[in-house]
């Protein structure tokens, strides 16, 4: 088992199935794109273990808590991990973190978007460690989301061997 | 010819001239930077061919429909492509797509971003085919874009030879 | 004397100490992040010379003026400098601005995004030069942004030796 196989099994999370496309969606691009040693994740959303998005829908500030926004980018996470895994084959191959770009559907008001996002920092450094998970961040207010407004999603990069 | 000259002209595709300038507006960047092999390429808009930004303006889910989204995410890539002609005097010069990132003008409750953004994603796959034209996207939803309320906002990055 | 120290110096222009975080707020990730050449630099807002946020906070096209915003935008420069100077050492290690993302807290009819993040653009160009500064650059409007509704957020990429 992989080094980071058996660290999530330690903490035991587990990565989401592939995502379920909605009717009549068609998304052409890569979930991860690997080109030279650095792989570029498309914004992904928070899914279910099924691997359908996870609620709740809409925008913090509004319907959405912090405590439930936080609790999405860490499903977030998940999802990224589970699309660098399906294209990576081992996520030991992250030799890493580069930088995530955190965006929250926010309503006009909603000023915590780090908190939020802390979710998916939180994380990934408890599965890659300080020097491997280190990343760069930001945490931003959008003004919708796609897929009936999943309340946050996450871009990245990351550099592999 | 340029392979990609051949492949746009195959296609029926024009490039448009470059960007006019609304009047007292300055812009003090590179539409396309290139370090080593990469080339960072700044956001741009829908171009008419003479240049000029090509509307509708205004929000998807408001008064742009998805379908004129779509089109405009298309008006985009071709800008972006002009831009990148410009600065690397060939597009064979292109070894690899990277990534997009696309911004999409939103109402609030708007959410199909995603198919606003594939008329980038999918005139960057007819011209460039699936290995080279392969990118990593996020396409999400801003509160508001420059230059009149521009519909559609695209960034993105390639590698080159 | 650095290079880049003696023209901030020349320039009458100083760096803000560390960000203060606001009580309760825990950031846990790394303001500028080093991977191999490449720096990331996280989302920065506008500080004050003694660390703490600078205002006026709030929307662009609602209480926040262009003139405003472009100080803002000049201000918030100077903090991703400053993170960057803590992180390397020595600003002369910057070889090459790869790009600024701009981020402005936004009414739904401000359109004036660009003008707002010249700030940031012209102040790269005046310390580095027209080619160590040369950058792209997207600036775009945010629904909200974090702590406290700061006006402006930037964040980029720079290449170091």
């Amino acid at each position: 088992m992989s080094r980071i196989d058996a660290r999530l099994k330690e903490l035991g999370l587990v990565l989401p199935e592939p995502f379920t496309l909605p009717p009549g969606v068609r998304l052409p691009f890569a979930l991860v794109n690997v080109r030279g040693n650095r792989a570029f994740i498309s914004g992904h959303g928070p899914q279910n273990d099924d691997g359908s998005l996870a609620g709740p829908f809409g925008r913090l500030g509004d319907t959405v808590t912090v405590e439930e926004g936080y609790a999405l980018a860490r499903k977030t996470g998940l999802s990224m991990l589970a699309s660098l895994k399906r294209e990576l084959g081992d996520l030991d191959r992250i030799s890493g973190w580069a930088k995530l770009f955190g965006m929250v559907n926010s309503a006009p008001d909603f000023d915590q978007q780090p908190m939020v996002i802390n979710g998916c920092s939180d994380l990934i450094l408890e599965i890659f460690g300080s020097e491997t998970g280190r990343h760069s961040r930001s945490a931003v207010g959008m003004a919708a989301l796609p897929f009936g407004g999943i309340a946050v999603e996450i871009e990245g990069e990351v550099l592999i061997d």
